[in-house]
């Protein structure tokens, strides 16, 4: 398939790396894809999402974009950089109060001078409404975002990650049997998902929820697929029992963390020198290590996204004091 | 001239990006090399020098390495994860009192489990002797990685930079006149320096000193390139005369920030989306853009390192509320 068009400000390919002390696991063998270096400013898989949609608000004409995330949202503050980079203004949408302190992805979002709208928890549930309503008042013509860039063009950036990684696994001389990673929004699964259809490979395709639950997850995906297949006459080939969600691991609330998931971020630093962050890959690693204890994935290589979103480790330093 | 041993962690080559609203300036046109984008962990110009310094501790049987800087020292930082990834036990000697809060680097170094010996700013100025003893009385055979990692071997981090620049200006069709960098140990400066000189190219080397006097550094960096030339048995030419400092911009003191350095941050996040931080790049930019001023550089295109140190920029919030 041929890809719509894109920017290239995210810093690929990443690279992917064996884990030090913990790469040889129940018979498994864990390699990670960085895509916590798809750049600083712009750091985790919403660059790549990111590529795809910003280009498509650049040439739509918009002079705004509008998007909407968690007050430390790794996607709200990517968005924000994005926007910065290529002259457009932007407009977020985060669910909760002004917070007292300025810390992590939120001080960032304030240094760029983005307009920042708070609105409740209840509010949030109706968040396209609620950026459509702001973006028709808006003074420029105004691009809608989704939650996550989870939508049928964001998820060109995963079809396009597929693709490095097929490349990347031949360069290394291995095949992986699975690819884990976080889902938040869906559209990093959805994207994998598709690039393993579009390319029939065998490779099977894990995500970890990090919030609401399974279903809902499965729903999702099958619903960006769908999306997909219409925008770009795709025939979709697609159906909800091939979306694999391990479900378990929110742990105590969405971007909350206690004691497993403390551990498992203390644990990787020391080990392997990676930083995992409290609302994705903390939970989403626990759940790749239940996937491996549980012997589901096809034996060998396995590689798990770190998703990036370390900025957003920051604001939690209260619960890694000694 | 053939490198020593290295290892590869820092992600190259880090990209060459022209500024945006910012290009062109007084008859210059400014592009930014990515140094920020050496890794995530291990963000910034240490990432390079580390490369060839943690090689030569892991040859030389080692099992802990030391260094020193401030709080907030990014070269701590990158150093003690390069030491996680590659099974070494980490020791800093921090300049400065056990903070009440976890912030930024700090925070990093904490999570590592670094071991940290707090001195003071009378203390510090031994800081090579105090790294010795400290090493002398371990357990391990312990490396010690002087302030910065700004010796002959950390150097090489940056003639193989020079490399990469000279390869990039080709690829983009254009000659720098002039390499603009921070300088707060030496090492950085020193090895453009000595890139430039290996290749006899004519780009000038230029940094903003962010401690100390512009003399200071001159002498420190021409002590550099003769450790370099004692080492490596080259033969040198290079004079004190030959090293360009733009004095100056230190602002209210080391890692401090005022008025000038918190405009600076915020503009370039606004106009250009990137990251500055408080200790170095705020500074150097202000510098850069004296230079300019002054035309003291050759016309034309003009590169600025991003040396990194953004992590550094998080516990400097309360200077940014509104």
């Amino acid at each position: 398939m041929e890809y719509p068009p894109r920017f290239r400000m995210a810093h690929l390919p990443t690279p992917v790396q064996k884990l030090n002390k913990n790469h040889e696991y129940k018979g498994y063998r864990i390699w990670v894809k960085r895509d916590d270096l798809t750049g600083l400013e712009l750091t985790g898989n919403k660059a790549r999402k990111l590529d795809f949609l910003i280009r498509d608000a650049v040439l739509s004409g918009a002079g705004r974009v509008i998007t909407c995330g968690g007050l430390q949202s790794n996607h709200c503050r990517a968005t924000a950089f994005y926007a910065a980079k290529t002259g457009l203004k932007c407009t977020l949408l985060l669910r909760g109060e002004n917070p007292p302190a300025l810390e992590g992805n939120f001080f960032l979002y304030r240094l760029l001078g983005t307009e920042i709208i708070f609105i409740t928890p209840e509010q949030y549930k109706n968040n396209l409404e609620l950026m459509e309503e702001q973006a028709a008042k808006s003074a420029e013509q105004t691009y809608v975002i989704p939650e996550g860039g989870s939508n049928e063009i964001g998820c060109w950036g995963y079809i396009s990650a597929f693709d490095e990684i097929l490349s990347q696994q031949t360069d290394l001389g291995l095949e992986f049997g699975a690819v884990v990673t976080a889902t938040g929004s869906g559209g990093t699964h959805a994207g994998l998902l598709l690039g393993r259809n579009i390319h029939r490979a065998p490779t099977e395709i894990w995500s970890v929820n990090v919030a609401d639950t399974a279903p809902e997850f499965v729903r999702r995906i099958h619903g960006i697929c769908q999306s997909f297949s219409q925008r770009y006459h795709y025939q979709l080939n697609i159906n909800e029992n091939d979306i694999h969600i391990q479900d378990g691991f929110i742990g105590p609330g969405y971007a909350e963390i206690g004691p497993a998931e403390i551990e498992i971020i203390r644990r990787m630093a020391r080990e392997e020198g990676l930083i995992l962050d409290p609302a994705y890959t903390s939970k989403a690693f626990l759940g790749l290590l239940h996937l491996l204890d549980r012997q589901v994935l096809p034996k060998g290589p396995v590689l798990f996204i770190h998703t990036g979103g370390s900025f957003g480790l920051f604001p939690a330093w209260h619960q890694f004091a000694d």
